[in-house]
């Protein structure tokens, strides 16, 4: 299975435009660079997290086909929360490789900026166990406060020392989504310093506002095919090498293993075997920092560095784009902004622009292979994929 | 592709079980006569429409897997309005064909009773399109009120004379959910007349209170096996015989189309290809009766009468249990009730009842095949499925 096409609005506000706008930009640059027409794709595979709640929006996956002129296919609407349009490129490709569909449209669109802060919170609210834990007052920068806490205390690094580390993640993704002109941030944020995260607004102790991700507007798309018939229609195809998914219960179910990530490591062993590779074979990856601390929980769960080392590797340049492993070189979500249902699939835009040679603003050296991490909820969902140049 | 098993909860108000309290209801009683163990299930397909508006908990397959015993397995929330498990059940039964797995579970849940009239109502109408129909103020009632309407003039029968065949859908549904002890009419209205329909509180003219199908909680599940596996695991596997989707956009963009229901034609078809079978190999049906108009329209496009006929079905007793094509012996969503993320799944669960013989209240003489018809919204999502006890 390969990518024909890839597509992406640029992150960030956008009142005007409905979460079928949204998709039908997204969808439609994907489309123009596959070389088909509307009647060869087959069937639809859209994420979306909360349109009911942001948009009064549910159902959403037959509007999406009908108005960009799909009438009548097949179209699903996956919801793992920020991992929705990933979970919903896997089964894509599933589709494909079973040999159900030749060629298929995925994507996502979400409108959480919009939205505003109230129902944006208690919409992503709903991402983690919604009996014990949002009932208990839980939210996402709560959580990711809990495993940063817990990160210092199980591996015995002094938590103002890990903040630092922490602060350092924002000001690497920030500055990479500053040079992404489809990032949220762009021209913006680029030359912040440590200190300026460690001395913006708290949140969620010890996470300050530079700690987090954005609320975001924003759609993605890529088409799907075959990898025969993507050799006979693109120059460069970037072929799907392996896929991964996991799942957990709520925080109170996965106590203090939340550091270790469990799901992710199931997932990206998965990828991993699927590909024939192991992660010495990624040049790049593009993951889940929903906050800096899930940046390094991410990194060490998929295999990259020893449990408790994660932490190190960005201070000591591991991740930047001429480190040995850039991680986020699109800025991320910290930097690039995090449209819940439309993450995951722009994760792969990266990737493919990158593969490509295409990613102008901040190229990774060589790269020809790269993957993704997207995460939903506190765990419920993991999604990993594994892309490259090459086909075997 | 065959199944296993099949659960379901009783239907009706379950204030104090939450959505994965349901689904676990039911998981356990299509477990339990599965004759396997929990270790063999591969992966879990959810459907749920809106737990994010109803119970504040989105995210919820990995959720569900969890606390049933599944740690881990991939586990996936399918979202397609009243029709989000039958999607989920599809999908379930194309990655089990095309060997991903060799067992997986499926189901849904949903508790819409126990949200109340204006959060259901208000949860309900996010099926139809959110930028142009619920802006207007449509509601499902009123979807279907324009297609009694539309029927009544388009096929020139008089409005009364329809009311009068549509109540009886109504009569009929009711008796048989009175007798069906996993209804949530069961014991009640089992001796409705014609007129108690016509003379119930209006909702949306010309549809009155009972032509309407109830709010509802309740959860449903079955798990599939492929079918080698399935005759050595359970003495009466149901095979899957073929499945089809489609997709339509809002109710503007379907105009005069929407009581010829054509995702529904399109996905029947595409069941009976692929099963090779005709409407005459289908001894009985549950369909998407979410008012008693959706019967009529479900039955024409689905192939079993001429576009115009469909009404006069119900009076001429062809659908009654004893009728060349029964129809909704289970009650269907008006007598059984229509917990809407769990209803596509309990209408497996009542056709597989039938074929193995178990069905005892109102049991389909000699039946051999049954098929399901599942509706999203107004026809965004639209899943039929084909049943059988014979293999091929």
């Amino acid at each position: 299975m390969a990518v024909l096409g890839v597509g992406m609005t640029k992150f960030g506000k956008h009142p005007d435009k409905s979460l079928v706008d949204l998709f039908a930009e997204a969808f439609y640059e994907a489309f123009e660079e596959s070389n088909i027409e509307l009647k060869d794709i087959q069937a639809l595979y859209y994420g979306n997290f909360v349109g009911e709640m942001t948009d009064g929006s549910g159902n959403l996956s037959g509007f999406m086909a009908d108005e960009i002129g799909l009438r009548g296919i097949p179209a699903i609407r996956y919801e793992g929360a920020c991992a929705s349009s990933s979970v919903a490129f896997r089964e894509a490709v599933r589709a494909v490789a079973a040999g159900y569909y030749d060629i298929v449209a995925v994507g996502g669109s979400e409108r959480l900026y919009t939205a505003g802060t109230e129902i944006g919170t208690r919409a992503l609210a709903t991402a983690v166990d919604g009996v014990y834990e949002i009932t208990a007052g839980l939210t996402f920068p709560g959580v990711f406060a809990l495993a940063a806490r817990l990160y210092s205390k199980k591996y015995e690094i002094p938590l103002e020392e890990l903040r630092e580390m922490m602060a350092m993640v924002s000001v690497k993704n920030h500055r990479y989504g500053a040079i992404n002109p489809k990032a949220q941030f762009y021209g913006k944020l680029g030359d912040l310093k440590v200190e300026d995260v460690l001395n913006s607004r708290m949140i969620s102790s010890p996470l300050t506002l530079l700690d987090c991700c954005p609320m975001t507007d924003g759609g993605s798309a890529a088409i799907i095919a075959a990898a025969d018939l993507a050799e006979e229609l693109v120059d460069t195809p970037v072929y799907v090498r392996g896929t991964g998914q996991s799942s957990a219960g709520g925080l109170f179910r996965q106590k203090e293993d939340i550091i270790r990530a469990i799901p992710r490591r199931k997932a990206s062993e998965m990828a991993f075997k699927e590909a024939n590779m192991t992660p010495k074979d990624i040049d790049f990856v593009e993951v889940h920092d929903c906050f800096t601390i899930a940046e390094i929980i991410a990194l060490e769960a998929m295999g990259f560095f020893e449990y408790g080392q994660g932490c190190y590797a960005v201070k000591e340049g591991v991740t930047s784009i001429d480190g040995d492993l850039p991680v986020n070189p699109d800025g991320g979500l910290i930097g690039k902004g995090h449209p819940v249902g439309a993450t995951g699939v722009s994760q792969v835009y990266s990737v493919v622009k990158q593969l490509r040679g295409e990613f102008k603003e901040n190229p990774v050296k060589d790269a020809e292979t790269g993957m993704t991490d997207t995460l939903g909820g506190d765990f419920g969902t993991l999604v990993n994929i594994i892309l490259s140049v090459h086909r075997r």
